[in-house]
């Protein structure tokens, strides 16, 4: 069995068929322009995303499994290769915006006739365990990109100086609290987290351990805009000993005196949103921020981001209900660094690959966001960015050290 | 009237519609996602060629010239600026592949559109001179985006792993000549060289003035295929005796070791054309060479590149006729940089920004290419490029000063 | 009493005396141009170092507790000042090598003014915790820039082509262990790691805090250079399966093929040392590796750094005794990120940047070096750098998850 | 005989010694730091100079013409060349400033042996043209230097905090014409410039030829600080208008707003010297200014930067006495590129290297500087750098094409 997704519980029949369509409807507002450019290199074109996601199905499933397998084009193994150096080469990222053809088309044609020959093999071979749970990973791999394909079109959109909207019911400001923040204490002690045998989750959630967690406060709900802007009027941005040194850096570099998706003009605020541009909403969670400034703001609060353990202990302790936004808003910055846990193992095959070899110089975020599939995320689940990653709808969650250990 | 391009000749009264939709034919062959994507900054999507010859003809007649004029769309005026700062901001440059709206159906609107309100202004105002003459340099700039549309999508294609032809029946190496190039002398002396008061010309060809020229020879015919690679057979690349100092350091940091567009597997040569990837094509001209190679070649063979007053001297006397090959194959590099003619001067207008603001470190080239609209080129002609730039259908004629003078 | 080098330990009386004069001590061989050049942005000019850890005693001691202070220049403050933020403004960090003025006579001026000054109001304010402590910490950043010109001059006399000795006596080879490497198994549990109370501990040690540490085990002693050259034997360097994704562009990019300060030539591989150029020393520990390269070599082995907990743990094990060049040799890489522990506090003056704004993507290294101080390092003691740092004396403990738990 | 430096003149027998001694005349006020440093990859150590000068005569006159001849030190052989491809490898140019071994001592030592060697030579073979040719070429060469070393080192010390006077008695300002400059008409017509047998010149002045030059005027002196103080104050960097394209992105690039070693603070304006910094002296020429700079200045003027045959045939002519400041203040930059002559022939030796490989993307300087020494340039002397280039003492004489010719 993979060791990365085990999963004991039974995959509905029309599970692929669900999410596949699902990934299909992120796009109808799009024209075939918009899913042939590139933003920068940390995005890719929406046309890469429909692909390379199907590519996963063809090559870690099809390939291996099918008999007589040929694959749709030999092109696209080298085409839609993300970064699995045991597959081969990948086209250069920074240039998957020139790849004109395949055309959008081609790519729609080419998602259903895997599509077809996937589902065949699936109701071919039910209760193989190798087939279903790869066809599990590669659902929760196809959820990720869907919600890479908004984050990224939002970038896009962002540069047109028409400014236009994805969709213009989309809502990002919806259903704020107003109500001040309030601290929730937590006693910590001798904890487990991590995911173990039930359920699907990604390698990197394995295995579940022990931690002891220090006591410690959070936040009752995320930060939001109105608060920021008062961190930005305060002269956030310009005063060096709220920033990390490498987050100054940083900041004089991109020349960034904002929020990524903030503008002022005339003394008056907006943010792009995939609504197009809009006025801030004061109560409203601010969204797009690198770790840096994520941890310049909490030391402006004498705060800090909570580690991922403590993050973890919260959502599962008897407390929770006093969290508001811990899923489904933003994904919540933690200072813990991306790495293994005890124990963890990196499967041998090229699908192993996923997770382990970006284990440096990468954040843990926590919780999801409102482009995150619903489902798609749990309590163990840990996203992953650098530190100056601002594109992903990102937020903080303040915590502190509760003062009576020294 | 226009300094810049006086003219006596008569404006047939198709021109404009004529050239207009040769534009168009250039893209029959093209997806939608051919015409959105940039592959280099030096490089231009085709579907801002389209909106910016528009616009062209927009801002610089039907603004001024037309009653009551409303722009087709206020924000075209900042997106399709190329480089007027008189006209105001620019849309960055090396962002314009990230366009995708207007799509490329909203751009052939603006082309319908603005034509149309050409055609009647021009015919309401038959016989104005100014508006005449606009139009001619407006038809000009459009045929020289003609040839920038070819060598951009010629980029942009060779990118692909998929190397797809642009035209099937497109021939880069008809009609070569085998025959061993000769060298023809040429006397020199008291020459005129620019262009005069008859016919089109650009501001930077005028005026018409006099040089002298010290005797010299010049190749019968351009370098082929087979003697360039000779030069890479015989290390050409590897030794830097050969080359400037500035041009070792570009091949190094760019690391070329053969033209643009060829390529060497397993001991087998072959060159991106725009009817796909071919065999070289010995006896026809090498294309798509730098100025660094082209004067590295030159030193190999014991010559040097022609000054322009050369070229034009040459194309000029008695003996053209045993000269070969002096426009419609090659842009021919000159050692002459781009710098203004004396006497010259800049038309106090925005249009005035058409050339003379690029004459710093660009070298002057002369005759004309595979992709030049015919009838466009002309003698006095003087294009000009940076010189690290190869994928211009560029090549080599070669000078040697005679002798007999010290 | 200043929290973050809280000590209840005497300080000897000439403590300063004997630490201040080691620093002098350490140019003895060098040249005035050797104190003066900056080999790369990373390193500092001897000379500033010098100049700077004079300045720490001046601006943190002498100008807020001397009676009428005045400073012995007052553009040094400018110069001399590394990354205080609250201090004012500092020196561009790439061009300290082009500081010729001061002089280093003027800058070894300085110290005996400073050292003068500092003695006597040391003498005068006997007892004073506020100043003790002050001047402890002093000593102790004096002493991490003694191990720092050790390694900024080794890099600047590898690049010298005549590959100079720093000290022909200098052995960086000694007392190798030729005896395989072992796995100490430790069972772990509920630890407590960092330092409390006694003895002087940088604010980054403390507050001493549990952790929990599952069960692991770790090499006896450090990689050697033998067992290093058999993985670049094995193709190690262009093996991308055994990188992090990082750590793969890393290698590309820098051109690394091998560590810092080795080179092959005609089969025979040297590295650069203290005392000159030297053949490898097969069972001496391997030196100057980035963590990329530590983490490369530890997959390979299929084996990984250690955690900072786990090696805390280890070195204050009964077990202890079993494992071998803890410190002394080489600073370990471990795979944890340098971030604050719970219950960390900043302290509020300017001494407060000391450490905190350098957490984030940074790594901590455990141990001590054969260029640390005697006494300098201690078992709580956090090194850190960023991932790809590796002119530092920098190495390799293994370490692994034990199997019984999943 | 030498092509490149045919002289029929004969050498003063001390010229040798006096031209050498001068290099070291200038030094005296430096100390062993300072002519260690280097600022910039485009200047150079001073003690570098002192080597490399030594080099080109070990190099290519002791090495072939000096019986049982041996290398003062092998290791030199690489690190004093500087581009000459032909005697093999260079170090780093960029890495100059780390060679602080060989100490400047050592340097002094060899300039010491070399110097009697090369005079031990010449006087055995006196009458010997080869030799004594190459001496001039080498003299000639160190002249070259001994400027270079003013401007480097004057860049170096203007990064000092402290901007110390290399020389306080240096004048940069003296004798400045506060009389308003004049057009000085020239008829122009057919000319003969460039070098011919008699006396020293560098091969790039050769041969003579004869030129066209269509009338002109040229400004009787050079512009001074007030008056381009008077553009900055009209807003001349803030104004694409008046900037070439590469020059208005070198402006942006470079965040130059004013010439290289100005500054405002508080709204006095002050320049750095060799004398130290100092307050403007409006009616003394304005110096250190690129390429761009000049030709932005000229365009608001409505004038233009004259032709290298422009500044060559007025110099010649007989309204010479009209004009000021032609050499001994500023290098005067002209729009001609910097091209072989026609007729150029490279030397087939080593010394070939000397000014061919650098013919593109430079620009062509006459005149000479405050820098230059006494007798090193002529009315045919080729000076050149890129168009970025300030460092050097630059300044600009405007010229303006004569009406009467369209």
């Amino acid at each position: 069995m993979h060791p990365s997704n085990q999963t004991d519980a039974a995959i509905a029949p029309d599970t692929f068929e669900v999410i596949r369509k699902r990934t299909l409807d992120l796009i109808a507002s799009l024209s075939v322009e918009d899913c042939c450019a590139q933003s920068m290199p940390d995005a890719s074109p929406i046309k890469w995303h429909l692909a390379h996601t199907t590519w996963f199905f063809e090559t870690f499933i099809l390939e291996p499994f099918k008999k007589d397998f040929k694959p749709f084009d030999p092109s696209f193994k080298v085409l839609f290769n993300s970064y699995y150096n045991a597959i081969g080469l990948q086209f250069s990222r920074s240039q998957r915006g020139l790849i004109t053809r395949p055309s959008l088309a081609d790519i729609l044609d080419y998602r259903r006739a895997i599509d077809q020959e996937l589902i065949r093999l699936r109701d071919q071979r039910q209760g193989d365990n190798d087939i279903e749970s790869l066809i599990t990973l590669g659902l929760h791999h196809e959820q990720q990109h869907q919600e890479l394909m908004l984050t990224d079109i939002k970038h896009l959109l962002s540069i047109n100086p028409q400014q236009p909207a994805y969709d213009p019911s989309w809502e990002e400001s919806n259903a704020p609290s107003a109500a001040a923040a309030k601290w929730i204490a937590f006693e910590g002690g001798l904890e487990t987290i991590g995911a173990d045998g039930d359920g699907f989750s990604f390698d990197n959630e394995r295995p579940s351990h022990r931690v002891f967690v220090e006591a410690f406060e959070m936040a009752s709900r995320l930060v939001n805009q109105g608060e920021y802007l008062a961190f930005i009027l305060d002269g956030g941005y310009e005063r060096p000993e709220y920033w990390l040194s490498e987050g100054w850096q940083w900041r004089q570099q991109s020349a960034m005196n904002q929020p990524l998706y903030w503008r002022e003009e005339n003394g008056t605020w907006s943010r792009f949103s995939l609504c197009g541009r809009q006025p801030l909403a004061l109560s409203a969670p601010i969204l797009h921020l690198s770790y840096y400034e994520a941890d310049a703001y909490a030391r402006w609060k004498e705060a800090r981001l909570p580690t991922e353990a403590e993050w973890e202990v919260a959502i599962r302790s008897a407390k929770t209900p006093e969290l508001q936004e811990m899923s489904a808003i933003a994904w919540q910055w933690t200072q813990s660094s991306y790495m293994p846990y005890p124990g963890f193992k990196v499967h041998p095959s090229a699908v192993g690959e996923y997770n382990a070899k970006f284990m440096v110089n990468q954040y843990v975020l926590r919780g999801g966001s409102l482009a995150t599939p619903k489902g798609h995320s749990r309590p163990t689940y840990r996203n992953f960015f650098p530190a100056y990653t601002c594109w992903q709808f990102t937020g903080i969650r303040l915590a502190r050290s509760l003062s009576h250990f020294k």
